[in-house]
């Protein structure tokens, strides 16, 4: 069972602004849930076609028919179930490590896949502009696929968070130095632009590295990588070593 | 002006059936269907709001109003053009160099990031299993930024494919060798599995040479990387030598 205020409350969380004002955001599909409630984030409440939760934790579990899931569900096709999730309080920490830095990155499907390489990667912390989209937004909740608890994602002004630190700082450049020549070092901060317009002017000025990924195509056409893609080549660079 | 006719017919080709009767498929935005016009493939009408393609090829250049390419975009914002292009007939060729496969993969932008991958990395030839998404999905060709009249893209049996060539074959699986210690070929049979199932039996059966990107998450919670940062990461291993 769902009641009408429920439907409305989650809906109303597509919005970042009900998210923040309710201070919760959804997770839908089984695999997803489960990690989040194996991670430090409080689950409120379950909407289930079954009940496989119920043996997990305690939890509030709502069986729901097939029909209430798709009134709720954010997604063309719903999974067997949808989670409502407290947004942590932003925990204050020192920067280490190697770092990723997102200057205006738009796409839901993106932030979801580099919050996934940045786990896989074992990167603690990841940074966001102000203007990237937010990571509670449902598709990027989907995307992360439960990373999402595991990296620590900090919305700040990207020049006021590098300069309070004396990390080095790496941006893929058309002119940068070829990536597979460089002798990384295992702590830094890695910035990847916006999906169209790259890396900002006032944050590329305090690039210290400038590097490039060397294009093999024969005719050289192809402008630029996806921006998750590129993310995905350099952390490896950084970590293969 | 679009006719009624017109709208009907492009509305059907978000389907896969019948962008076969018709042999045509939809690109979307200028950046994207000026590359299309720069290839081989042939473009026979665009819907734009602008006339900016008028200057570059003679073709069926037909001014619409906002609320017309509404009618006929598959984008939740539609841009300034809409194209209808020929599907290119299907080229017979030897596999060489490094081919990727792709068996049953199912997200359209994955597909689409791996072609645009595919296009950066200088790989000719992509195979996907007949259950892998099509290649003409508007979805697809929106992710793939103009870079799928730059690879050649061939739907068979993987199986079938495999056994007709002398390639070696890699795949990834979790108790792999560590790719980042291998010494790479130039030529060679690169498969990527589906989303949630990986590699199906019957081809990880052909698979000669088992590869594994090792993990460096601190605590290995990460299942998987997703199928096109996978890709990224193993083709830029195997072209950075």
């Amino acid at each position: 069972m769902i009641s009408k205020t429920q439907i409305k409350l989650i809906n109303s969380l597509s919005q970042k602004k009900y998210r923040q004002k309710h201070g919760l955001f959804i997770a839908e599909g089984i695999k997803v849930i489960k990690e989040i409630l194996a991670s430090s984030y409080e689950v409120t409440d379950i909407f289930s076609k079954t009940d496989v939760f119920s043996l997990l934790k305690p939890t509030n579990l709502h069986l729901v028919t097939e029909k209430e899931l798709k009134k709720i569900s954010k997604l063309t096709t719903p999974q067997t179930a949808l989670a409502l999730v407290k947004i942590p309080p932003v925990k204050k920490v020192n920067l280490s490590g190697v770092v990723v830095a997102l200057d205006g990155v738009r796409d839901p499907g993106n932030l979801g896949t580099i919050i996934r390489l940045c786990d896989w990667f074992g990167i603690e912390h990841l940074l966001c502009s102000p203007d990237t989209v937010d990571c509670y937004n449902p598709k990027v909740v989907q995307a992360s696929m439960g990373s999402l608890t595991r990296v620590n994602i900090h919305y700040r002004s990207l020049p006021e968070a590098i300069e309070q630190t004396a990390l080095p700082v790496f941006g893929t450049f058309m002119e940068g130095e070829n990536v597979y020549q460089q002798n990384l070092p295992s702590e830094g901060i890695l910035i990847m632009g916006n999906e169209a317009n790259g890396i900002r002017d006032d944050v590329a000025r305090m690039v210290t590295h400038r590097l490039s990924i060397p294009q093999f195509g024969a005719n050289g056409a192809t402008e630029s990588l996806n921006v998750a893609t590129a993310a995905a080549i350099l952390l490896s660079e950084f970590k293969r070593a």
